[in-house]
């Protein structure tokens, strides 16, 4: 089996090119590739796939063998991966996913993709969506969650998933494992949650680094770093538009008017491979 | 650069046929090619080069760019490589490495390498080659180490590095973080210490578990096994040849009359890419 080994601000995974390429099994494969002392190493397995409806699917299984609806730097990939392979030449690009058809934006030149701009549709503020239990008093984008004596403000943000995004000094020196594990599994959160840890540097620039529900501390998150600028700019912390410094590199994030946020970050071949399955 | 990735009980490194390819600044790539999110994914980079006194040599990089003497793990990966991609078709390979010629002795059928002997040398007892300081009244072979209250009695071996063996009820339960921090930076251990957890299941089987200094626990530790199957034999519990179970896999250990230790194990080919460099 032919593959390539590309990442998106350090969010790795194996792309398997499936106008060509037929693959068995993908749930258990993904399984085996995916360990990185014996197989490939990686996040997980996608497959890009022919599609009826769109320029074509994203078959995304993670190192678990799950299956994902959907990821923000995996996709920004695959829309590198048809451009610069010349499977689909095209500056937009509608790509199938489990959560919908998503639309990419691709910046190029020189026949090369510099950055890739995803359509992360609008985010979720109810808090029986999120979903989130808040009580008495409080609201899902004001949760005080205390943590080892210290009292946190969540703003709690849903981009398909749930997010609990906490405003801090320095989320370089932030207890994210303690307070993200504890946060994730609070009584308030039925599906747990993802926890942002943001430093706000001026109005147009946030740090971050993020817990995922549970994968623990990663060095990316691209529903995140949504949630993220949302929060920010819901409560007037920073502009609708704002460059955000993730632990393995930035993604550019921009909440419309109409409500839409969209994402653009880089994504980038790493090498090229083949491998006896 | 074409590249092969290997692993030998689950220590994994990048092979390149340095007879075929030029490699430049082999330890800044190193660096670069083992980041397991940015790059290949790696224990290392290995190089196999031409020699003027062996059939190859090995010349290996560790992930954060130090040159390594030598790696059991590895060299039988070398082994594997040269006879099965036909440039050196021979059963008993000499190859070159920082700590002198060792020799190979290749398990082959059908024009496959089934697993591969190395001569590990003979190990030594010596206290002061080891490095290690006995308080009075203690031996290096038996060495009284306190930690959290609990007594456990070292056996020190050194295989051209040092290690420390505790005979240990379940190594699967074992503290092995905070045992093997706190031996490996024992005052004893002017050069610090590896620190092996031991099961004797019966005479001729050992199951173990491995803190490599400088590391921390891993997967699979060749002179460990050996330095553990040597304790095993010198104070009774064990016969001179052993199999040893790893977490990353097993490995056949023996210590033969004229003190040559020899470790037999697996080697086996992931899969073959390459990388713009």
């Amino acid at each position: 089996m032919n593959f390539t080994k590309m990442q998106g601000i350090g969010n790795d995974y194996i792309y398997v090119n499936c106008f060509e390429e037929y693959v068995p099994h993908p749930e258990e494969l993904a399984v085996r590739l995916s360990d990185r002392h014996f197989g490939i190493g990686s996040d997980g397995l996608i497959l890009i796939r022919p599609s009826e409806q769109a320029d074509a699917m994203m078959d995304l299984y993670n190192a678990d063998g799950s299956r994902a609806m959907m990821c923000g730097n995996g996709i920004r990939c695959v829309g590198k991966y048809l451009y610069e392979k010349g499977i689909v030449k095209k500056d937009c690009l509608q790509i199938e996913t489990l959560s919908g058809i998503k639309e990419l934006h691709l910046n190029t030149a020189n026949g090369c993709v510099k950055s890739i701009q995803v359509d992360m549709g609008k985010p979720g503020l109810d808090a029986a969506e999120l979903p989130v239990l808040p009580p008495e008093g409080a609201s899902a984008q004001d949760l005080p969650l205390e943590v080892d004596g210290v009292l946190y403000h969540g703003v709690c943000v849903s981009m398909g998933n749930p997010h609990t995004v906490l405003f801090v000094e320095n989320p370089a020196a932030a207890p994210v494992e303690r307070v993200g594990r504890a946060i994730e599994n609070h009584p308030w959160f039925p599906q747990k949650t993802n926890v942002e840890f943001i430093r706000v540097i001026s109005p147009d620039e946030l740090e971050m680094r993020v817990w995922e529900r549970g994968s623990g501390e990663t060095m990316a998150c691209g529903t995140g770093a949504c949630a993220s600028a949302v929060a920010a700019a819901l409560t007037g912390r920073a502009q609708r538009s704002v460059l955000v410094h993730l632990l393995g590199g930035d993604l550019r994030i921009d909440w419309a008017l109409d409500g839409t946020v969209y994402m653009e970050g880089g994504a980038e071949f790493v090498f090229d491979g083949s491998i006896i399955i």
